[in-house]
């Protein structure tokens, strides 16, 4: 158990040390991407020898947070945890290091390094490193700014979903004044897709099957259809959310068939436990997100997971 | 032309006044009757007679808004014009009537009216009735909040789109501290959309004509289309967003058919000059979204368009 610190603590902390360490957690998103490197940025700025480091590859479209921050060459000294929620999610390259600081903002966190500065209320961990970075006396540069303005609008969805606060949407504002590209990240991660991406929702939407009543659609994702749409099966990224769009759907349902013909089924629920229902399936996952693997056909397995949904919605 | 008024000029003109008619830009959004709904509240809540009118029927989906407010018998002898460029987006049944005061965020404002407030650099009008209200010493309600964030996130995309800026996040901020229920609207305006409007939306995408190498798409959306998919011409609202999605295109251009078998024309920008584009068609707009409306054939329009845009990419 760390004692619990503030953004003074944590700087001060930073302050005193140098060779420091990054950690941002396995397959990494746009916040610990923010916090990591704009952490990073900031320790640079003091003089300091720091790297952000990861146990999963880059995503390319984040390049404008790397690109600017070339790995620097040192024995690391110090190690700091960012947006981390327990030591699993460091990856296994990692698992085993004694983390310093953990800046953190999930309500989960277990606690796993010395020191832990975490507010569960915070919409991002950006947010909260933006805290330690003042408290550092550094000012924001348009990198920087850039960076923790990825991590507060890719965690609060362009500020569209329910955790956003208005410390969000002040934190957003200080760092486009501090320089940030919100247009042109708003651009690059929330306003465009590809063509064929585009199709084939389009494809997917046109062959949904809504049942109860409109309470429940099923989409189906099939080989022919990326073939077709010349969609690579690593970018349908976060299509599992679109059944539930429709208005009324309480239960959407995503089947995705697998290059070896089984199916990946996804589960996004607006009230029903969607971990307790792929569990019958032999799968898990979060309240109102679940998934499971199975064989079969798309329509044996619509009609299992129907009943299934059916009599816990009844 | 009428003279140029501030927040605390445009309080002190209306809290002279009663029986106040505020009138709504016809094909209604968000903003506009953000601003209708929410200045006819505050007006009300200073115990004077006031109803906020438009031209088209008002969209369903937005009765959080209308539904307090009961239209009251008065015979109006105040008339202002809210997030309304022109005397045409009036309407036909607002044609010739004065207009004292006219509040706009439109760079393109006409100055049609006796007294004009008006800031292009507001994302939204919605902005500038906040601060109406707040010069006319009135504390916002949740039912002014709700509406003023509805005019804040339409018109910026939920915070999304090249125009939002510090002021706009700082708006909404203090909206949802002093009661708008953000989570509920962004649910309902932003992440669920009706069967038909997905459903009309893949035609409208199957349908796109790339131009210029991928730079521009036009998308046309007719009678035919409407009703084929059950959507009401009031239910199209932010469609004209959907073309500038594809990855790649710069220019996005909606083509809408009217009852009437004339044209609305709206257009989205990265870089160009969207207002402009579209003054030499008659019509106005902000720097990255603009519109005009005209009769021909949708070719014809198209072919016009696109050789105004090529030369101006050029």
């Amino acid at each position: 158990m760390g004692d619990k610190i503030d953004f003074a603590a944590a700087a001060a902390l930073l302050s005193a040390r140098d060779q420091i360490q990054i950690i941002m957690h396995k397959n990494p998103d746009g916040d610990t991407m923010g916090c990591g490197f704009a952490l990073c940025a900031a320790l640079r700025a003091l003089g300091k020898q720091a790297n952000a480091v990861c146990d999963s590859a880059l995503p390319s479209r984040y390049k404008y947070m790397t690109d600017p921050l070339p790995t620097q060459e040192f024995a690391p000294a110090f190690f700091v945890a960012v947006d981390t929620a327990d030591r699993g999610r460091l990856g296994a390259a990692y698992q085993d290091q004694t983390i310093n600081i953990c800046i953190d903002h999930h309500g989960s966190n277990s606690d796993f390094a010395q020191h832990l500065l975490c507010d569960p209320n915070a919409a991002s961990c950006a947010e909260l490193v933006g805290g330690v970075i003042e408290a550092l006396g550094v000012t924001l540069n348009t990198h920087m700014a850039d960076c923790l303005y990825t991590g507060v609008s890719t965690d609060t969805g362009c500020f569209c979903y329910a955790n956003t606060t208005p410390e969000s949407l002040r934190f957003a504002a200080r760092l486009i004044e501090a320089g940030a590209d919100h247009i042109g990240i708003n651009n690059l991660l929330f306003q465009t897709k590809s063509r064929g991406r585009m199709e084939l929702e389009c494809l997917a939407i046109a062959g949904m099957k809504i049942a109860s009543g409109g309470r429940v659609a099923f989409m189906t994702i099939t080989q022919e259809m990326l073939r077709h749409t010349g969609v690579e099966a690593a970018d349908i990224e976060r299509i599992a959310a679109l059944p539930r769009t429709i208005e009324g759907v309480e239960v959407g349902v995503t089947v995705r068939e697998a290059k070896d013909g089984s199916y990946r089924i996804s589960l996004r629920t607006a009230t029903l436990d969607a971990a307790a229902i792929c569990g019958v399936f032999g799968g898990g996952g979060h309240v109102r997100a679940g998934g499971f693997e199975c064989t079969g056909t798309p329509e044996d397995i619509q009609s299992a997971l129907l009943s299934e949904i059916e009599r816990r919605l009844a």
